[in-house]
């Protein structure tokens, strides 16, 4: 729960309600979300790819490499999302190294997951 | 070349001929890796999803997660790789914030990937 004790307070909140995107693939994109409230999932052209919790990111490689959405997010139950900019994520991966990892962290496992619906 | 100039004089190296694997999907797993010289790819299942070049890194999921290989690396052509183990890469997380971004950089590229072969 790395993100959620480091985000939950946070007062730049955005809410979805359930059913709805929080964005689409394709859209551009300069945020990142914590999920601090709901379940949300994310869909690559019709297909769910993974359901996530509260404490969950979604959207961090916009922050990376600034490219448009490479799949849709949408909330599962209302969601609450914390927004994080671009200048916030680099602030937090040079001062904060538990972020960075947990970043990763995140990314691996996505990123095990397409490895296995690829496989 | 962020990698590369990083990594270029280490000592630690492990030379690949062409055809032969770095390591195989589902191997257990402790070190990340950076080319140094040749041409490798990723392989899953039996389906070739990226080639990549000097100054790449691979197996970095392991040092994040300490998962079994979610893929199999081969050499294309004759190659080395300087091997980095889980101490350093949490050294230089911490210590050097271009080297978690480029590591992040690395893994956004490899997941947008995987989600165009899923999508």
């Amino acid at each position: 729960m790395l993100f959620y004790a480091l985000f939950r307070n946070d007062p730049r909140t955005v809410a979805v309600r359930a059913g709805a995107p929080l964005f689409r693939q394709g859209d551009p994109a300069d945020l990142m979300y914590v999920l601090i409230k709901g379940e949300g999932r994310i869909v690559i052209g019709e297909r769910e790819v993974e359901r996530f919790g509260v404490g969950d990111i979604v959207g961090e490689m916009a922050l990376i490499d600034r490219e448009p959405r490479s799949a849709t997010v949408e909330a599962v139950t209302d969601c609450e999302f914390v927004c994080v900019d671009a200048k916030r994520f680099k602030f937090l991966v040079a001062e904060t190294p538990g972020f960075a990892l947990g970043v990763m962290t995140a990314m691996a496992r996505r990123l095990r997951n397409a490895d296995k619906l690829i496989g």
